[in-house]
């Protein structure tokens, strides 16, 4: 199937020589998503719908091929209320976990990757779903524009969340903070977008769990990621953590020199 | 201090010999309970309050004796809202971890205690914020009448609770099974105390963090308990499991034949 670039880099007609506009990061995020439905999704499948601005894009091209036939009989599992309720609106028909155990396909973005294809995801709150739906998933693969490659974990400067219950969150806040001390780690609590917050709890972001996320932001590398993974979970009232290790079988990266895809070796 | 023994079993004055009635279950927990106060809880300290039929009565006893001013300049950290309610009704200061990140003693209840003085707990719902407070408690005395000690955990055929978020929770308990499908292992919901359940999940039993326990019963010893904590804990889905593995300093037993004291080697 040919993907439908956005109309402003379309090439003109031959013979007729057009300087194209330049693409914008949500073009890139379009074109990887588009690209990851139509080179893997397949009439008959459980397909998992991520989470987030590429995933987005991703769950639209699903609705649209769903509704000209050339995609039929697929049974969608969403990651958030969020993709629920875009899937819902475009007649994608939905299941669960709980009816369908086994996922042959997942498709989401991530908020960075590193050179072994693993993710730092949840920047978008909704973590543990979409680690649930894709650790059971046959195939996982990454869409994103090229500016989420990083070279280590927390490499971008942006958050690492970790999802933890409301009870005592400070204390695990600080617990976090001194785990990885050593990567010179600031532990925050995220706050709903308002920015005239009281600094309280009454604005926490809260999770479609009904928990918080607490934001680790690293200087320097954590070193064995596992184990730093294994460590959080170890953790009482820790839910989940954003680190997707060895789960992504391939990386669709859409960059202004084109679009690159990465397998797990 | 000595323990006020119920009256019933008071020995009477000397040389009126009088046959004692049998101890109940109840004075059994009761008695473990008052000998772990009175033996550990000193004017100062930071307490962590347990939660269930034998928590109870040490939450009594420290009540008592702060109105007595037998003990004074205590702070306590319930593990419960239960709990939490019955201290303020006795007038017992309060806290959390967030103010106080170290406790000095916890005594709480056990539902299983094996020779190594591992414990199962959390049939009483509150496994989360138990292991969270005993966790960073310095001591853990355990208080238990004699039916709870158990050959190897798991071994009373009653509930291993695994708290879980009701996210898919079917898809959990099929995996918690199948995980421990060599031990004999049968998962089932925790319902709400009415017995007219209609089976959905409308009645299922909900945590103090809003989320739903998955209740493991094993035909057999499930063998590496810290192997088969942290596969739990590495579960999408699973926030704390019952399995209390090297964390009791000392567990008060009381039995028809008098009080045992074991202490961690």
């Amino acid at each position: 199937m040919a993907i439908p670039y956005p109309p402003h880099f379309t090439l003109s007609s031959p013979g007729t020589p057009i300087e194209p506009l330049p693409l914008t990061q949500d073009d890139l995020k379009k074109i990887a998503a588009y690209k990851a439905v139509d080179d893997f999704v397949e009439s008959g499948m459980v397909v998992g719908l991520g989470t987030g601005s590429t995933a987005k894009h991703a769950v639209d091209r699903i609705g649209e091929l769903l509704q000209q036939g050339i995609l039929s009989n697929i049974v969608c599992i969403p990651t958030s209320t969020r993709t629920q309720e875009q899937a819902l609106s475009l007649q994608i028909p939905l299941s669960d976990l709980d009816s369908h155990p086994v996922v042959d396909l997942t498709i989401d973005g991530a908020d960075e990757v590193d050179p072994h294809l693993n993710l730092v995801k949840g920047r978008g709150g909704s973590l543990l779903r979409e680690k649930l739906i894709e650790c059971a998933s046959r195939k996982f693969v990454v869409v994103v524009d090229e500016s989420k490659l990083v070279k280590y974990i927390g490499g971008s400067g942006l958050a690492m969340p970790v999802e933890v219950v409301p009870f005592c969150w400070k204390f695990n806040a600080r617990r976090l903070e001194e785990m990885f001390g050593y990567a010179g780690c600031r532990a925050q609590l995220r706050r709903k977008g308002c920015v005239c917050g009281n600094g309280g709890d009454d604005d926490a972001y809260v999770t479609d769990n009904g928990n918080y996320i607490v934001d680790l932001y690293l200087e320097r590398e954590i070193g064995d990621l596992k184990a730093a993974s294994e460590a959080m979970m170890r953790m009482s009232g820790v839910v989940e953590n954003g680190m997707f290790l060895d789960m992504a079988t391939a990386v669709i990266v859409a960059g202004s020199g084109g679009i690159t895809v990465k397998d797990k070796v």
